[in-house]
């Protein structure tokens, strides 16, 4: 590909649109697949996203927008996916264009529930895309404080060095600085599991334990993170670097994180279902704590903390109990 | 020393006080020094502290209490310091009853400014305690989550680990979980370190930085803590564990903080004199910058933050464009 290469960000979120307004410092065109014909319309005539981060005001003829998402996928080069991982494969579904001679970068941080695979072994297994085209793109960052304009770094990863740079180069900007990362698998993990981290900081919040704790369980819950990724791709890595131990403390101790609100619900009594129906958003960490501890099953990693969200989210069990047990194994 | 030995904690504020709580629950008879009078009367007439933790009821008949720290120190087989480190020396100037065969605990979290050292070495070195009869007393732990009983777990340090073991057992409780470590001196300095950086947490959101950079600044904190503390005692230790990593986070997103919330009136634009007159409290970090970029001139260990604060506080330089050119180095 010659000169710049054209950027395709596919998701109307919250962290989609940050990354659409990250691109737009630095690019004179970002396409941007959205589902919702209606926030497409309102982006183009009142230049801002109705739904997410709705105080970023976009220049609309920077943007080519379309809820077509072969429309999108066929004019990018580098494809930026934001979408929950529970609806990835249905966006998928309705692909036609090759991915195999573009560049993918995960902004997903879940495990797509269909495949049991993280975003990129997912595109590298299906959509034949080579693993030197695949990357992420990970916190620790609120989309909600690029809105802002708040000073945040980004960590991009990818295999391919040179595509992780030019990523990076696209993204900076006076309140963005990226940090180039080669641990592809890594990351993605990382940022999967503090969702899980997350919902049980909540879980705690609600069931009444102080701040005391907290410190003591995000402690525990970065060491435990360790474990798992090690089993999972052992490699040289910093775990108290800003992509993992980062990430894991502003969702960790973000009160506004869907997933640690979704935590605080079932402390306090609420059942997942009554819980979900409250938020009406759907808490990543909740699918990503099945998918951790399914893994996990084969991995053999030593995780208390991902087995007692799971044992109170998806086996029914008493969350003062478990947590009363889960205490003893922290340290 | 036969039977149960004798408890005394030197101190009166709220960390003190919090200590004589926890011992209460498993001893008949806790010695408790504090220099105010008015205070120790308060408390045999009114059952509480009236300056800290004034919700903790003691049952007074389990005190013995005195503003003679020599008449304290005689009846103590176990000496519990929690007293500002700045004050140490002025107490321990009064001192008469010599300290060779007393096991000395710290509860300070700071480095004595006359000697430079940190607590247990200054016992050492001038009170000639044995090195074996040294031991620190570390959290994460406010105080006033002890107050509240809410869950807390501390770390207990000592080069004799049954030393360590006798005052974990009579510390723990329902809601105190003691865990023993060896690294008295990383333990100690993490205690210190910590305060820093919580007061570089604080001048960052006093100048408008946000959730995503304070967790960027944490993962920076812990790494240079790290550097910091295997520079001056090179051992085998997790820095992910409760009494570095814990304790680090709990003062760090305190907004209850002391030093916190001193970075945060500097950040604002007040002067370190106004700042501390508006508190009337010492911030303990204010003490430990200066002690730690001492001694990190030996040390050599790359410590950016804590230059940025050291810049800050003692050089009169501008919040604004120190931590402007401290960003670019985090990561």
């Amino acid at each position: 590909m010659e000169g710049t290469p054209r950027f395709g960000v596919i998701g109307g979120g919250s962290w989609a649109t940050a990354i659409v307004k990250m691109l737009c410092e630095n690019l004179e065109k970002v396409n941007w697949y959205m589902r919702s014909v209606y926030a497409l319309e309102h982006i183009k005539k009142q230049e801002h996203n109705p739904n997410y981060l709705s105080s970023v005001e976009f220049d609309v003829s920077q943007l080519n927008l379309s809820n077509d998402i072969n429309k999108i996928v066929e004019e990018s080069d580098y494809l930026i996916f934001a979408i929950p991982s529970a609806f990835l494969k249905r966006e998928l579904d309705e692909l036609q264009i090759p991915l195999e001679n573009k560049v993918v970068f995960s902004a997903i941080k879940g495990i797509v529930p269909e495949s049991s695979l993280i975003v990129g072994e997912h595109f590298n297994r299906y959509f034949d895309v080579p693993m030197e085209n695949i990357g992420v793109l990970t916190g620790p960052c609120h989309a909600e404080e690029v809105a802002l304009e708040r000073l945040s770094y980004l960590t991009v990863a990818c295999y391919d060095e040179q595509k992780a740079e030019l990523v990076a180069k696209f993204l900076s900007s006076d309140y963005i600085t990226c940090k180039i990362s080669d641990d592809v698998i890594g990351t993605e993990y990382a940022a999967m599991l503090k969702n899980i981290y997350a919902i049980a900081a909540g879980i705690a919040h609600g069931l009444g334990y102080g701040d005391n704790f907290q410190s003591v369980l995000m402690s525990n819950a970065i060491r435990e993170m360790k474990k798992f990724i090690k089993k999972v791709h052992k490699m040289k890595r910093n775990i108290n670097d800003s992509a993992y131990l980062g990430d894991l403390l502003v969702t960790g101790y973000s009160i506004f994180s869907r997933n640690r609100m979704f935590g605080n619900m079932i402390g306090k009594g609420y059942t997942v279902k009554s819980a979900q129906m409250e938020m009406s958003m759907v808490a990543e960490g909740y699918y990503a704590t099945e998918s951790a501890f399914k893994i996990n099953k084969e991995l053999k990693a030593k995780t208390p903390i991902i087995n007692a969200v799971y044992n109170i989210l998806y086996e029914g069990k008493n969350p003062k109990k478990v947590f009363n047990k889960l205490v003893d194994k922290l340290d």
